[in-house]
């Protein structure tokens, strides 16, 4: 299957330096520092690891409820990922996704059911099985 | 400590479809269909994984080179993100790091073994437990 490509450069010390991370496609380059990721706004890893779960789950969410015959207008994700200090220094504790859904013809129960199901299975959240918790709020907005 | 947010849609069937992520901080948005994530050139979550270990690893290869009295000019790695079929669906089945380092007063078994310490330890290998293989191809070039 596909293989995806991205790179990232980091110059100088860690708290002095900068980095970039750009994605293979073309479709993303960003700085990030030492303050963009422990202590301001700003780019930062724990940033794209947030997107890229949000968009994995937002399509297999799409996905499973077209399969069941109730295809989506939308779904829109918002995925916070917390960092917290542990014993062998900082980790992403957990990620928490809230989702809400516009689709035609279905019952918040079954939209409930589809979110937990993709928190659970999609690629991206099975990657991240180092992730303590990942948790998802979901509710039909028609 | 810190929580970063992202945000991601979709819109539409899976294949039919299009959707969309974006890092909190306004550093990206790039749109993403069904076609740049499984078939063709394109954004997708898989690439957004790539650039946060290779940001990460980077960052922690700096810093531990810093901590040991051999700062670094740079450090630079790509990320390739291989997908693969499995019994519950497509899978990250393994990320290969190629990491080149510029760094003064340094011989190539210290970087291989800052670049090996950091592919285990940095925080996003640590969350991405799911993924079967991640492997570093590490050498200076002074």
């Amino acid at each position: 299957m596909a293989t995806r490509t991205a790179t990232a450069q980091w110059n100088g010390t860690l708290k002095e330096g900068n980095g970039t991370m750009a994605g293979g496609s073309g479709g993303f380059e960003m700085p990030f520092t030492f303050k963009s990721r422990f202590e301001g706004e700003g780019a930062n890893p724990e940033e794209l690891i947030g997107a890229a779960l949000a968009g994995c789950f937002s399509m297999q969410v799409s996905a499973s409820l077209a399969e069941a015959g109730t295809p989506v207008d939308s779904v829109r994700t918002e995925a916070k990922v917390q960092l917290r200090a542990g014993d062998e220094g900082p980790r992403i504790d957990s990620i928490a996704l809230t989702t809400r859904g516009k689709v035609p013809d279905l019952d918040d129960a079954a939209f409930k059911q589809a979110a937990e199901e993709a928190k659970n299975g999609c690629i991206i959240s099975r990657a991240l099985a180092g992730v303590n918790e990942i948790t998802v709020d979901a509710a039909l907005e028609n």
